[in-house]
């Protein structure tokens, strides 16, 4: 066996472990709560993630060379893919979710922070399938968070880090402290944002199960929820808003908050992704708001507010938790939530999507080609936090958004062969791409995945890990060169 | 009054005058066939035209110095809306569209050379007017060959000549030369298609009068049709073959025609943009026609070969003429079609949309995109022709593309204003910015925009400039600078 094929292994080997240690929470909990089926789908699961674990761990020894950067494309896509699947067994072994497919989907969909769900009614499910399927989010995004903040630089994917690369803070030395250091001071802030949501979740009347699932949802910009009508079953202004605040942290760059903690509150204000992220929250709830209030009539006014305010913070920061079938809301407002599904939370968040910073840069792309054709002689710079960007990095940005609408609009095509209508199909693309959750039309809010084809369940699927690995990482696996180059 | 100010009226005072010289020959016409209220509104625009046009001329003296490259932007803008705004004049004042604000959106779509129309019942209206409809795209793809031609690359606005701005041709002296030049070899081209494809149509059986109408809304890939049921009124295959062929040649980069002529037909395989815009064809052309054989039977092959064909060229073309109702075809199909609305055809020719060579450069990005992650150290250049591409130029066409989605993406909220579905408003604005013509769902092929309130109308109209003048061109006189600094 070549180097690196032992390494890849050896990594996969301890992804099962940790698998198998986060398997024995739901499985304690299903025997505890006597539900056999569940129970006897973890229990396998866990053996087989143990066994597997150990063995390949015990005889595959590590190889002499260090991993090259390059490895770290297959390795990163390859331990979602090992997640999505061993996540997927006890759905199907408990019978819960029977179709191999449909249990990779909801998987996937977990691990991934998507939260895009085939089933009908998620209530009649054991609870503690229900607990393993919100923890896949807390999972995937404490993944999210370390593969953002540890791996990305060394695969050359920047233009996430863009706006903090330069100012002191965790991320400076990343690569040098490879994980040990960055990894362990985010766990703490990823660690300390779940225990505080889920006490207020519980002072909010909720149940210890119920605040976990939530937060696991939350925190990991998830969006699965253990009732079928979401967060808006419990019908309580505290609960929403609180879930909306966390949402909103979940979603903000989380090295901010080690900044603020240094120098105080003014680094957000100065942190221009911030500003925009914030005033698109501003801006968006209250053109909604205003648009829902003027056709919808007024009254009401506190709940209209509320839950607009909930559906904008959900789907920018690409969680995905609903108080309010927003397809129903008039076409304006609904348009400008589709909007949303092009941006996506702040870079080096557990948010998807596009990313606020760089829809940032595009916008003063945009300014920049008007003030080109107004002074062809001055050099104009695109600036971010006073800083002049540097053209390697404007280049990553655009073609990062390029390969996203490409990505998408293959996506699209490939799903339209189930003959869904327009509005259906293009928004189950975008949704799965930016790891949102619910869609317009078939796929909107009150509605599921559980329709579409397995053909096109398998293609939104790979949409979520295109998305969640910043697209690239599993897109150089299907350049010939990656391959080639591998053989020498 | 200042310079600039004379300079840009003495400039509309010369359009009054060719559009009074255009307006001749409908008004002869209506007179010629009695058609009373046609000749009314056609004498008095064109007195109007005469009157306002001579009197500028007479009176506003050129101003001593030189036309600023600057200035030409609100020169350009003006023109097409001076255009529109005369052309509309007919229409009302015959009473054919008494409503003003759907007589600039129908004159509009005519200088455009967009073909989108609000009216339901086409041959109800008077030859005469019909006919000043489709010459209005005739007079507007000539204006556009000269100015992407001769003024484009002196507004800064480049990336449409990047195929060939370094081959020889036409192009080269294109500033020094000014209008002149460049443009009396573009109108002989223009010219000779015009003559030549007229008079193939009159072979195949078509009046004279029918014959014209197709040409001009072929050769400037406009799309007005004097019937309701545009081209597939003639059911015939050599009438479709002859416009297919036809609107396919209009598409191509009209500095390609000189370079076959001296070149020999391998300067043609030679473009790259070429290869790209007609691997299109018959890619889209090859599925499309699989899909529909295999979702709706295999009978009349050579007829769904032949509308297959004839609508895939007639939507990258941005043309937009009709023989088979798209939105009728399998999902997937519709799909593929729908794509074609954001590719338009190639550079330097009168076809609109972002061009190929912009969307042939986008996807290089992608590709470069892929090779820097797995080869870091290695520089990737992107290049055109086999010549490397300037990083301006690759600036400028992102900025291009950026600017035309943010552009789509406000349209498509202020048309989303009305209410239709998703479909229908997403379609309206890409139509009408691509300047194609016909949309999908409330606006697909069969139906037209008479639905559509006035504000959406005018908001349609105006896509449809910001798309024919390159966007940037009326984008900049939306700038504060714009007008600050010509105050200085």
């Amino acid at each position: 066996m070549s180097n690196r094929v032992r390494d890849l292994f050896r990594i996969q080997g301890y992804i099962l472990l940790v698998l198998a240690a986060s398997l024995t929470i739901p499985c304690i909990m299903a025997f505890y709560t006597g539900e056999q089926e569940a129970a006897s789908g973890f229990s396998l699961t866990l053996l087989f993630c143990i066994a597997a674990g150990a063995i390949i761990v015990k005889f595959v020894s590590p190889s002499p060379a260090r991993i090259k950067a390059r490895d770290g494309f297959l390795v990163v896509s390859t331990s979602w893919l090992v997640a999505s699947v061993v996540g997927a067994m006890p759905f199907v072994i408990s019978g819960a979710i029977p179709s191999p497919v449909d249990a990779f989907f909801e998987s996937c969909s977990g691990f991934t922070t998507t939260g895009a769900s085939i089933l009908s009614d998620i209530e009649s499910l054991p609870k503690s399938i229900l607990f393993w399927r919100s923890f896949a989010h807390w999972l995937g995004g404490m993944g999210i968070l370390v593969f953002v903040m540890a791996l990305l630089p060394s695969l050359g994917i920047s233009g996430q880090n863009v706006a903090n690369a330069e100012t002191p803070g965790p991320t400076k030395d990343k690569i040098k402290a490879k994980f040990s250091d960055t990894a362990k001071d985010l766990y703490l802030i990823y660690i300390g944002m779940t225990i505080l949501e889920t006490i207020l979740l519980v002072f909010g009347g909720l149940s210890w199960y119920d605040a976990l699932v939530h937060t696991f949802g939350t925190v990991g910009t998830g969006g699965f929820s253990c009732y079928n009508d979401s967060v808006g079953h419990f019908g309580s202004a505290y609960v929403e808003w609180i879930i909306t605040i966390f949402m909103f942290l979940s979603g903000v760059n989380f090295n901010l908050y080690y900044l603020t903690g240094k120098g105080g509150l003014s680094c957000l204000y100065r942190d221009e992704e911030f500003r925009f992220y914030a005033s698109i929250v501003v801006g968006f709830s209250g053109v909604i708001f205003l648009c829902r209030s003027i056709f919808g009539g007024f009254a009401a006014i506190g709940e209209t507010l509320r839950d607009t305010v909930f559906q904008v913070v959900s789907v920018l920061t690409t969680t995905g938790y609903m108080t309010n079938d927003f397809d129903t809301w008039p076409t304006f407002g609904r348009m400008l939530i589709f909007t949303l599904f092009f941006v996506g939370g702040c870079s080096s968040s557990t948010g998807g999507g596009v990313k606020c910073v760089r829809v940032l840069v595009a916008m003063k792309l945009v300014r920049r080609g008007i003030s080109i054709k107004l002074h062809p002689r001055r050099i104009a710079h695109v600036t971010l936090n006073r800083r002049e960007l540097n053209n390697d990095v404007v280049i990553h940005i655009t073609n990062f958004i390029f390969t996203y609408l490409l990505i998408m609009a293959c996506g699209f095509l490939l799903i339209s062969l189930n003959g869904f209508d327009f509005m259906s199909s293009f928004s189950a693309a975008a949704t799965c791409l930016g790891n949102i959750g619910p869609g317009f039309g078939t796929f909107g809010p009150s509605m599921n995945f559980s329709v579409m084809s397995d053909f096109s369940k398998l293609v939104c699927s790979f949409l979520m890990l295109f998305g969640r690995l910043e697209l690239f990482t599993m897109l150089v696996l299907f350049s010939k060169h990656y391959w080639n180059a591998n053989k020498c």
